[in-house]
């Protein structure tokens, strides 16, 4: 078995209310140095046999993410 | 600037809907070698200086997931 993870994260332009109701509940924590907090999706894609990036990049391109609002990144999970 | 990199996935005991609705939609792309689609959290927290393990480690038990059904892992981000 392989996995390939997929990292689908906001574009740096696109607000993250998500992240800013995180970053905004901190001081209730006493954390006070993070700066920003960005919150996106973290997709395992698990293969019968090799992993295949192309055919992984296929499918984030297609269903996991939305090219307007969204980056992704792929990688081979070495772990696995 | 230091980043670290939260990981929040569903624990493997729990059921996945938005995975599996992934997965059940990989044949209309002709993809057939995947056996199991996973989607979970990627948080960045951006800290002003030194990253802080320790602090991000409770922000993420506090905020960012649900131990009843998550699991986190954390980690630098060597890139930042």
């Amino acid at each position: 078995m392989a996995r390939v993870l997929v990292d689908v994260m906001l574009k740096p332009e696109i607000l993250d209310p998500q992240g800013e109701a995180v970053a905004n509940a901190l001081p209730r924590l006493g954390v006070n140095g993070i700066t920003s907090v960005r919150i996106g999706k973290r997709i395992e894609l698990d293969f019968e046999g090799e992993a295949d990036l192309e055919q992984a990049r296929a499918v984030a391109d297609a269903l996991l993410a939305n090219p307007v609002i969204e980056t992704f990144t792929l990688r081979v999970d070495e772990g696995s």
